[in-house]
């Protein structure tokens, strides 16, 4: 071997080494996702009705985020925003891809996911060297070229479609939709055992596990608490104050709430809590009337833009990094998830154009005392709001458009359009500025869902608007 | 042969002799459409400007229509409204069919076109026993499944495209779509001679000679007074008093004036003019700025939901069945032209139950003296207006809906929105439910061309807007 070889092989050595490293260096990150939960249905959201001793435990390490919003009010479009850093209408996924219920204009079926030229933050965290897995819930396409292991993820285990039972399909609970099937890796189908809560998070701890060395990035997205509303018996035990589906929905959040803690206990019996940037959050409003879940004060559900649909209780922790039981209360965004995983990866968001995130990181640690978003937008079609610094205008197709102060009325049952019209004018033009520049949707549900979904809002809407 | 067979062949021949001299009674139809025409740019509406003789004679002769409505304020879904007697939306064909400008997301290029499972008043007239034709403009699709002579007319002689230049193309003149050949039949493209308003005027004269002995329906579908802005030297001879595009399009009205006076001279000629109900019509509202047409009173121009977009110049002419040189006056649609042609052959338009149009006789007659609608609306996405009686809302997505009593107020320049804000929200529900009845676009043009539009309408507003 010639010395110049020889030199060559020592530097790559030691380039490996530095490598290594500063790859341990670099965190690990857990982002867990809630479905369909209450806004208010959490111990450290000030519920005495539900229990979730592990997420209040968390709280206490986080900082809280009081004003966290995801950037659609059903699961889909709210997860391919949190996956791509962008709104996600910018790409077209503007509407949930529920197959049975589309219209026939458009993408049908299991062609409806997320447009394989977007990349989801799972393949630039690869790039930055980490280690990927997704556990639970996709829902960002069935087709196969939409598959997790294709999008970014290393490892998969849970189910392509947006919801499905706790329990194994077998011939006393019929899969009904292919896209419900239990899956490892891809195309490996098989039912587990027990309840698919813990089975999820008993995945999570096996990876971290395996992957103990290296930086990893688990998305652990639960099916919890969206319908159906199955629990175990045990955990209904300790719901004997509440009835019905309620009492159901405290059951299955008790559930998550242990699992959770069973993964977080992992990180710190392999030693690595110290090194983990947790996020824990819900990706859209609770369906006050599907699973009985409370967004008090907030008013609405899931599938519209009243605070109660799109404000979601938000947790970060990172020991020594983060200050623990704080609270930062400017409005931020799922989308912000993106650039703040990929920078404390050690990438660089602000070489991302397209991104609509910012980095969480200095705001939260004081350095930028700015509001994170002076601006945030939401958009279904004709539904859409706006809300710039603390006034909020939701515009609909079924009547005049309403304008709160949401930092004074957080209930939104005070509607200014009347008294403020130039205010309503205002951002009902900076609404529209921001809709051209967004892709029309690759597909739409049929329209009679609009309908449905301005009824769902009146009903759970607080009776005293003016 | 038996006495049996003898007399049921001669009830047969009496069958055959009536039903042919009940094929004689029914009348001709002559369908006239101009595109793009200004609200005030002829003779009969008022104008000094510009030379209308022969539509002004035929207004003589006409029930003028004071409140006449397209269902769309552009070319495309005006003329699939007409064409199918329906709201173009129901079957969504909601935007303009214009390859190159579409967003990337629903059909593109030349498979947008008027679904194959509608069926047109041509497909029906022709149940009726008519012999069918299509002069001019078709724009209802380039696919050669779309093309006229497969949706119900026997004859085309025309282009399939929006518009297209009246001088024939060659070297001089370059083709640039193929949409805008010119093609007799179907796929025998070859250019014309002379001037296109003169030649497609003639092609109807010589079908009305070949077809004088059966009853007919003419689409004459001018491509007049759309751009490009050309015009014969001696038409623009006449207009010393006017300059510019102005100038260009008075000479084009002209042309178009008088080839359809050899048209209707050629009915009378053929003695055919007392058995012809003939309508005379524009397809959407003056884009003032691209030709210079003039909407006065109205507001607004071509693309919006202003009078000026929607309400065009309408007569209808049919010697001793309709009382000459009067007006109706409450609000009707180019939707009622479907049952009231169908009607006139002997068909029965209230056995179809998609029609939203009505059969306009009983009410030009007098027979009915009811409003034929109590109810229009319009709609393209997010923009959309509803008119109950006198009431009009119009709603945008860049500001707050607007209402104005159209009766007291033709130029919609008192905005009552603030005053009777029940009004407003009685009509949002109305305007809502109506549009949960519809499908998806099929295809929609980029979002920036909302912008555009937006910008178009402010342009031409009546300045004292409150």
């Amino acid at each position: 071997m010639h010395h110049q070889n020889i030199k060559i092989t020592v530097l790559l050595f030691v380039l490996l080494e530095v490598s290594l490293l500063f790859g341990q260096q670099k965190p690990n990150i857990v982002f867990i996702l809630s479905d369909d939960a209450g806004y208010a249905d959490f111990g450290f959201q000030g519920s005495t009705e539900f229990k979730t001793p592990e997420l209040d435990k968390l709280a206490k390490k986080s900082v809280k985020f009081t004003q966290a919003y995801v950037s659609a009010a059903v699961c889909g479009p709210s997860r391919a925003g949190m996956l791509t850093g962008q709104y996600q209408q910018k790409f077209g996924f503007e509407e949930n891809n529920v197959p049975g219920y589309m219209s026939s204009s458009g993408l049908l079926g299991d062609q409806m996911g997320l447009p394989t030229n977007q990349l989801t933050i799972a393949d630039y965290l690869k790039k930055q060297g980490y280690t990927t897995a997704l556990f639970g819930k996709w829902h960002m396409g069935n087709a196969d070229l939409f598959h997790p292991t294709k999008r970014g993820f290393d490892e998969f285990y849970g189910f392509r479609g947006g919801s499905r039972s706790y329990l194994p399909y077998d011939k006393n609970n019929v899969l009904t939709k292919n896209e419900d099937r239990l899956e490892k890796g891809f195309g490996n189908y098989l039912e587990h055992k027990g309840y698919l809560t813990d089975k999820l998070a008993n995945e999570a701890i096996s990876f971290i596990n395996k992957n103990k060395k290296t930086p990893f990035f688990i998305y652990l997205s639960f099916n919890a608490v969206h319908t159906p509303m199955e629990a175990t018996k045990e955990d209904l035990k300790y719901f004997s104050h509440l009835t019905g589906k309620r009492k159901t929905l405290a059951a299955m959040t008790l559930a998550m709430d242990r699992a959770i803690g069973t993964v977080l206990d992992e990180l710190k019996k392999q030693g690595l809590d110290k090194n983990t940037l947790v996020v824990f959050t819900n990706d859209n409003g609770g369906p006050s009337d599907a699973n009985q879940s409370n967004n008090n004060p907030l008013s609405g559900t899931k599938a519209n833009h009243l605070e109660g649909g799109i404000r979601v209780p938000f947790l970060m922790s990172w020991p020594g990094k983060l200050k623990k039981n704080t609270t930062y209360n400017y409005p931020i965004s799922t989308l912000d998830l993106f650039p703040t995983f990929l920078n404390v990866a050690n990438g660089n968001s602000s070489k991302l154009k397209q991104l609509d995130g910012v980095d969480l990181m200095p705001y939260v640690k004081g350095e930028n005392k700015e509001r994170p978003h002076k601006v945030l937008f939401w958009k279904k079609e004709n539904r859409a709001a706006i809300r710039n610094m603390d006034w909020k205008l939701i515009r609909f197709p079924d009547r005049p458009a309403e304008l709160y102060n949401i930092k004074k009325d957080i209930s939104e049952v005070h509607n200014l359009a009347y008294q403020y019209p130039k205010k309503v004018k205002e951002l009902y033009k900076q609404l529209f500025a921001w809709e051209l520049t967004l892709e029309r949707p690759l597909w739409q549900l049929r329209r009679e869902f609009e309908g449905y979904a301005a009824k769902r809002m009146d009903a759970y809407k607080k009776t005293n608007t003016k």
